[in-house]
């Protein structure tokens, strides 16, 4: 145990204790962190072998103190304390909603949710998963959606490395014996995310399962959620995703994934984000456990997406809009201009879309579910379309009404970012505010330009456009 | 006087009468057709000079005869009779509502409505309208929605040739005196369409006005109602819309519309195609004397339309889905991909889309009002696409259930016609019928080009496809 831990980064205690019974079940173990008057009681969890660990994330500078609580008296009383340090460069924190539509990390640095989707990459076997971070190194992504049960679906056929639980296919599973070997690697790359600055939206529940693990019992689902807190909260990368689809997972009610919300808001000391994602019918994300709105929706038109903001008064992530690819199913056969498109329909309405790719492979092995490599079009679009939210300011981009014919997001009287999408005009009538002039940059999010057009405007005025789709404009108060 | 006529040709009784008073108005004129049991009872109307003119358009091989009703002696009681003729080449009669969703003409030959727009064309003088027509020729519409009146709107600043009705913008018009001038005009163009094969999609209100032809009293509506069916209602390519965009004039009322469509509905004695058409809203268009919905729908996602299709159990048009240009609003800059995108997405749902073009024009000559010259990529693919709907059997194409992800239509068992939109699938499962071997050809609705793909295919079956976008399939059942 080191005695020097940053700040969001991870103290963990390491303890002897029994490994006769189900340790599992049997050992109740916590300890109690204090920093001044705040108090954080992280759960620990059994990692096989007698030893026993709890893992913690402080969120201060300076002292911290900690005593353990157990009904194993060898795990009970051990105290200690640690020194907080400054974050290292690139450590931000977790990230937190923030502005009610946006999200930040908690010290204050905009956070743009830029993510991908690998539902099954940490089941694919060393090289693999070496080659998916490798790719993400070099990607605009700064989430990934990906899940912790292996994934029984197309092209996913194959058996995972290892399984969360003692036991096998054939002959069932113990679900109150976690496999510490499947947790380790999990977690580990879980930090693996971490050092590439990627948010692991983690995926507890999903249907796509030949294994058992969607239909377990309701101890068993509570058992597994705790154990999962246990090990992975003190990441600060961690993002909760109760489920993928989960309106098509017939074994679970409506009640049970409240209950799964309650239980993780309950237990997760750091309140990481929570959300939960559909198929078809949206999960009521007005619901207090619901951080952000995390929408799957295929649809072509994007003018609904406001309502959704409107309604659920939460940042909205639509995380699965549709793929680029090319396999026989319509969501996952978007040319890249189309994904790219989504994104900035989305992004020029104050949401968030997610990146996801299927092209088919001989391998069967499709970035979407398998990770690997890219080879699509829209990930270097995305990069741009990250480079300019990056550059906008340091607010999140709010709806602006600039008729109905476009979208537009922005701060008013400051900034506006217009996309034209499958429009072609070749010019434009625009209505700015009159107190000030402004910069007006056209943007091709195709081809990745910006062009600043000559001279300044304010009130109504016109300018000549590209005349072909996929056009934004950049409209930007003066500096004096 | 001929006596004799080919069926759905015009069989017109000219007569001197009073030029004292207004004739407009003090004279009645009607004369009642009979062959057979059949009647039928055509409106007369004045032509100026003292000329009365009664038009009609037989719809029964052999003898007709005739006698004149009016409130002058000398307009009375005159009779006469002609002999009605097989039709000539090309003529089919009138188009009819077919088979609930689709149009024939009257002969039984299907009509697959392929439309176009120019709302002024007969406004702007003979050279432009020669070349309209001309560009027509050439053209693969066989529909054409324009306005009786005049229009004021961007791009449409020009004085028409001649006006409705006696008077001047700067004087004021008498509603009551029709200016035959204007009206002759009107007809030599419906006629000229008429050579083409093109329907009239005739306009009868319209909002966009400077004369105060969108805002007359109830009795002068009337008047030009039943002036204009009396002039025109002879004319087998006649449709009436009864107003472009009606849910923007604010000078009527919805029970204004039911009026109009009551007076048409009443006073025509052919029964000529009726619909009106919307800005936002739709009118209600399971009314009695809607004979089919012509709608305005500029949203991306056309999953949509085949809910009007059950609503109003009528044939559905969208004939204003937007405009291939690159003018400065939404609806007139769409590129020639979308515009075809969409004509393919409504086909393939079992309903009917209008073409329309906007490119910005030196003189402001934009087809869609004035018409002129086409510029555009869309009409050789709307070509191709009118080909291959008539290539596809005598019946009407109805939507079919063929995944959420694909649009379809077809007849069940025989024929389907599948349209991919903006996917790219570089293959596809099929499902097709276990009881027959069908046939597939991929369509490319861009480069317009048919390839069958070798083989037959059954039940189960996976194909290879391009893995491009606006990629079509035609599967039809093999002949014995």
């Amino acid at each position: 145990m080191s005695n020097e831990v940053e700040c969001w980064g991870i103290f963990e205690i390491t303890l002897k204790g029994p490994n006769y019974g189900n340790p599992f079940i049997d050992v109740k173990l916590k300890a109690e962190f204090r920093h001044n008057d705040v108090v954080f009681e992280p759960e620990g969890f059994y990692d096989g072998e007698g030893l026993y660990r709890i893992r913690f994330m402080p969120n201060a500078l300076g002292l911290w103190t900690y005593i353990t609580k157990s009904n194993h008296n060898e795990l009970d009383g051990i105290t200690g304390q640690f020194n907080c340090t400054l974050p290292s460069k690139g450590n931000h924190g977790p990230v937190r909603v923030w502005d009610t539509y946006h999200f930040a990390y908690e010290d204050g640095t905009p956070y743009f949710p830029v993510g991908t989707t690998c539902y099954a990459w940490i089941h694919q076997g060393e090289d693999l998963e070496r080659q998916t971070l490798e790719t993400l190194r070099k990607a605009p992504f700064n989430k990934m959606r990906f899940c912790v049960f292996p994934k029984h679906y197309i092209f996913n056929q194959n058996e995972p490395t290892y399984y969360p639980f003692n036991g096998s296919l054939s002959k069932g599973w113990d679900f109150s014996h976690f496999n510490p070997r499947f947790w380790r690697h999990l977690e580990h790359r879980v930090g693996d995310l971490l050092k590439l600055g990627v948010e692991a939206d983690l995926i507890l529940f999903h249907p796509y399962d030949r294994w058992g693990f969607s239909c377990m019992d309701a101890a068993s689902d509570e058992r597994y959620l705790r154990y999962t807190i246990a090990r992975l909260a003190a990441y600060r990368n961690i993002w909760w995703s109760i489920a993928n689809e989960y309106d098509i997972m017939k074994s679970k009610t409506m009640a049970d994934w409240d209950r799964f919300f309650q239980i993780i808001q309950q237990r997760d000391p750091y309140q990481h984000l929570r959300s939960v994602h559909n198929c078809i019918e949206f999960y009521d994300h007005r619901k207090p456990w619901v951080t952000h709105a995390s929408i799957q929706y295929q649809n072509l038109d994007y003018s609904t997406v406001v309502a959704w903001r409107e309604k659920y008064r939460k940042p909205i992530i639509i995380d699965e809009c549709g793929y680029e690819g090319n396999i026989h199913d319509g969501w996952g056969n978007l040319s890249p201009q189309e994904l790219v498109r989504r994104h900035w329909e989305g992004i020029a309405r104050g949401v968030y879309v997610g990146h996801g790719e299927t092209y088919l492979h001989p391998e069967d092995v499709l970035w979407w579910s398998k990770g690997g490599a890219l080879y699509g079009e829209s990930p270097e679009r995305i990069a741009f379309l990250r480079r300019i939210l990056e550059e906008a300011s340091e607010t999140g981009l709010e709806p602006i009404d600039f008729g109905w014919d476009v979208a537009c997001a922005g701060k008013k009287d400051e900034y506006y970012l217009l996309y034209f999408g499958i429009h072609q005009p070749a010019e434009r009538h625009l209505n700015l505010p009159e107190d000030n002039y402004f910069k007006i940059d056209i943007i091709d999010t195709w081809q990745m330009t910006v062009n600043p057009i000559e001279g300044s405007f304010k009130g109504k005025c016109s300018i000549k456009l590209p005349g072909k789709p996929y056009i934004a404009l950049r409209i930007h108060k003066e500096k004096n």
